[in-house]
């Protein structure tokens, strides 16, 4: 399937949670399959930290599909002959959506930190202006990880939208530990001393403290059991320890290399703005508590969590069954058992394919 | 207890696991108690990462005790009526003992990085030399987290000279999880402009990657249950979001706090090797295996592990404790029940007491 991503711009100024606003968003976003006529089967995936709206199929010339390809496509878990399947890069991202990196009409250069701090919502109500032009009637969300997030603000702010709600390896607000690892990776950015306060887009960028940052997170993205059986104790290229301060384990070698190219594809800018919206996201804050925040929405869940995942554990994502149920509402969980840590919900696509593919057919 | 730190110097050569050899090697050390007549009643206590010599007792002036206070003294765990306590700043540290800001007699400069990598081993066999000078003629090994690492050393190295090994919140060898965040630290340091390839004594420090490289390590010391029960998701000194980059959660507050005191304490170039000889430490990888390792040593074990330790898990413990089993060594095991993490081997010192006190009185 040979994809392309398209663009649109939102013309009216969308007000943030912040208090400032933002006029003449780009967003970047694609679509597989076809809206029916009642607008009702659409799907809208809502991609991670570091995701965009590539999600599926091959752009031209590429040898490597969407990064949600195992999981997007017909008889896929959504399945395009059925479904309107979307996906647009968020809000502060730097894969075609506006963001820090974008030009600031006002000034003719970038935002850089003059971009406003957003938040989860922030980003969901911009989707939201995609999915009306659009046309869109009724919509699934679905997304793992911080799309997760994004789909359980869809379904709070947009309730009359949105019929079905997929939330993998997800919370509903993050822990002091998840706030803390975020908190390391963006000091690593922003003390790096080409980080220049934001300003590095016309000289050399603050790579390495980004590639800290992405190290950090890898570690998180997996687990404990995953490096283990992935890296062990296991010499790189060598059997005896090098006694100097280069690579010595297989694992350091793959952390370096996660770093090195992930600073070719993100923008440090970004990665500061989208870590700081995802700190910010608590559902409960705004409600009083978790289950005053679904009392009035109608939407059926779906809820997947990984039994090795320690970033998002299984334990928060049953808080999150707790208060549906409390709310009576139509929600089924399931735990999968993996030892791929976090990175299961890109990797374990055979099991989730069965869940997703039962809960999006039925009634 | 008022205590002063002493000195010894190695006038030896030692030579070391890497080829390499060190002379003039200075050892700051301090003791608590007196060595009997029959030099039998002594306890070499070993620190963790970045502690020292200062165990125990006040040094004049100071309002605050050594780092195991809570642990040695009259009728504490390390009883100093009846033992002769003896703690020294470990070989490539930076509070007395030879280390990389040491001045090498060759050049008349600090070593830097020409400072040999070092290994565990080499660290005891420094050691070995100040007990020999001190006159023991038989002695307990006891240490937390790379303590621990340090005293199943010296039962394997100097099987003749020690009777007791207590191990506390330790391992016989890193995960490649454990690994791989003392490689993001060492990164931190080593790519922090001010670094200048480890020549900074004489101009800025690297204060900046020391920094992120002690908050990775204040993550890891914490656990996922104790971060929560200390910060949750509150605000520093605010109740709502700054909507910028700087500090907005408690638990940034206490990163960057435990950060800033670091740097004024601690030198970055010994953090880079310490954190190596730990990477590199693996009791089986001489022996062929963990069981091997142990075969021929007479000491009687105690290991101590700590419910929610994930840095050093319960469970490495337990493989420790069979292997010991296996060849039918006198082995105590006790897995403490905490919510501290890691931390807890410095803080759950009462359970401690008591099971260290008894396996000390035993026969």
């Amino acid at each position: 399937m040979i994809v392309e991503t398209k663009y649109y711009t939102i013309e009216d100024n969308i007000e943030l949670e912040s208090g400032r606003s933002l006029g003449n968003i780009q967003v970047a976003y694609e679509t597989y399959g076809k809206l029916n006529e009642k607008g009702d089967n659409a799907i809208l995936l809502l991609h991670a930290l570091t995701g965009d709206a590539h999600a599926a199929g091959y752009h031209k010339g590429d040898s490597r599909p969407g990064w949600w390809d195992d999981m997007v496509g017909i008889d896929k878990a959504f399945d395009t002959n059925k479904y309107f399947v979307i996906c647009s890069n968020m809000l502060g991202g730097c894969k075609g959506t506006c963001g820090p990196n974008s030009i600031n009409p006002q000034t003719g250069r970038e935002y850089g930190l003059s971009f406003p701090v957003i938040t989860i919502g922030d980003v969901v109500k911009v989707q939201k202006k995609l999915i009306d032009y659009l046309g869109v009637k009724k919509l699934t969300v679905a997304g793992g990880s911080m799309g997760g997030m994004q789909a359980l603000q869809w379904a709070l702010d947009y309730n009359e939208l949105v019929n079905r709600v997929i939330v993998i390896a997800s919370t509903h607000k993050l822990s002091a530990q998840s706030i803390a690892f975020n908190a390391v990776g963006r000091n690593a950015i922003l003390q790096d001393p080409n980080f220049q306060g934001g300003n590095y887009y016309h000289s050399k960028k603050p790579d390495k403290g980004l590639a800290i940052a992405r190290m950090v997170g890898h570690i998180t993205y997996l687990c404990q059991e995953a490096m283990q059986n992935k890296f062990d104790r296991r010499f790189q290229d060598k059997d005896t320890p090098s006694f100097d301060f280069g690579i010595d384990f297989e694992v350091e070698s793959y952390l370096a290399h996660q770093g090195k190219v992930f600073v070719d594809r993100f923008d440090a800018n970004s990665y500061l703005y989208i870590t700081k919206a995802v700190d910010y996201f608590d559902i409960a804050q705004k409600y009083g508590s978790l289950e005053a925040a679904f009392k009035d929405t109608q939407a059926k869940y779906l809820i997947i969590s990984f039994s090795s995942d320690w970033l998002f554990p299984s334990s928060q994502s049953k808080e999150l069954c707790r208060a549906l149920m409390y709310n009576k509402k139509d929600v089924s969980y399931c735990e999968i058992e993996s030892p791929c840590g976090h990175d299961a919900f890109l990797l374990e696509y055979q099991t989730q394919t069965k869940i997703i593919a039962s809960f999006l057919r039925s009634e």
